[in-house]
């Protein structure tokens, strides 16, 4: 497995960092809503955040590619690319509450190998990846040993957003000790740090997914799709998130079987 | 309607001011999980916030009356009784994510006049009361005039939570902009705030609603049972929460249907 330089590891924090001074300014202000066509709330703070950080990749990494939420793509075919997803959660912006989060991946060839969960709030920042320790604010963090689906807390951004496992999570959401709601990528981040076991969600993109599975990998847990295999570049983002792997394989049968 | 006293309104503060340094320092420690015996989890914040507030209120207004989560009645048949909820939330705190509030209403004569929400993580507070203007962090709040079903926000804390009012929550969830789910507390200030439109939720204990009520309506939002009645001493805790009586009125049918 090919891990991230220092240089990129760096520049990953130069973009949280000047993604989420944007990112503020935009908060909790009546002026930055606004509507797609589909009318999923997003912000002029999505906006120009991922604009700063594409500046940001092109001034110091110019052969690097880039996949962003918003403005598409640009040398997508490069050996490395940036993806990110500059407010993941702009429901929880749009509500004004700290539980959006900025994403940064990095793929080699196609494969996340780097991942920055960063809430520009609460001023929490998660990193992890390939040969980079995964990290809260720059203490460790390790995955629970929970193995237990009884003891495991398990979460989801809403309902709304399951479809094939909404019965699957259901009948989990009973077994557990208790299930959690709301929280879109913040959910991943805490199942690194030990707090939360299981996450299951669909429909994300290689923007929601690319920087998750390399932080909560570095962190000891495991994050793959519906099949068990690892999530990259064209995966379907039908996702197990688990804190172990023994939680992962106790969970994994009942998703395969919605696929094959 | 009698509001209350500057004194009274000070040593509100106070109380917020003391509870969140402590609740600060169990934040995402894993020392402070515990379990009650229904499992649901509580934490050492918990009790020990509610002992510097007891002392607080003790120290400086002695013939005022206390009912907290955690340590029952003192002086319940007083005029004036504090409402005290240290951790509202409690899963939101175990999970580490700052989306937890501390609850403190004042009530005279069992009608709650004043409420503040604090979290303390964030550093958000948010007051109001009767004869005290809403606000968040001193800033002037109002609740949004959205008077349209399909324009509103709508918000509860988990699909667990709802019985009786499940199939209610989940139409107007279709019918609304959007849901949200988790918060607790929180999503009522977020209602306060003009962020959010419509809460509903069961359940609620006089800890649970006394702060949160006086806060609501002093932003212009409307906050009952689901008779329509004004929340106190002795209400059902099943509540509605609408940014307007616009909103209230629309909802508020469908909810009474259920205990009529």
């Amino acid at each position: 497995m090919t891990t991230a330089s220092p240089a990129q590891i760096a520049l990953a924090h130069q973009l949280a960092d000047a993604s989420a001074a944007v990112i503020r300014g935009y908060y909790r202000s009546t002026l930055s809503i606004d509507d797609k066509l589909d009318a999923s709330p997003v912000t002029q703070a999505d906006r120009e955040a991922e604009r700063v950080m594409r500046e940001l990749i092109v001034a110091n990494r110019p052969a690097d590619g880039i996949i962003g939420e918003e403005f598409g793509d640009e040398r997508a075919d490069a050996d490395w690319v940036w993806v990110l997803d500059p407010v993941d959660g702009t429901k929880s912006f749009t509500v004004g509450r700290p539980l959006f989060v900025t994403l940064i991946g990095l793929l080699y060839k196609g494969v996340p190998v780097l991942g920055i969960i960063n809430q520009p709030i609460a001023q929490d920042r998660w990193i992890g990846g390939e040969g980079v320790p995964a990290t809260l604010n720059n203490e460790p963090i390790k995955a629970s040993d929970v193995a237990q689906i009884a003891q495991a807390r398990i979460g989801t951004t809403g309902p709304e957003y399951l479809n094939a496992a909404k019965p699957v999570f259901n009948a989990l959401a009973d077994a557990c000790r208790y299930p959690i709601y709301g929280g879109d990528g913040y959910l991943y981040a805490q199942v690194a740090s030990g707090w939360l076991d299981l996450v299951i969600e669909e429909g994300l993109k290689l923007h929601d997914f690319a920087a998750l599975a390399p932080v909560l990998q570095a962190a000891g847990g495991v994050m793959t799709d519906w099949q068990g295999k690892p999530l990259q570049l064209g995966s379907e983002g039908r996702v197990l998130a688990a804190a172990n792997a023994d939680l992962h394989a106790q969970v994994l049968p009942q998703l395969r079987a919605l696929v094959v």
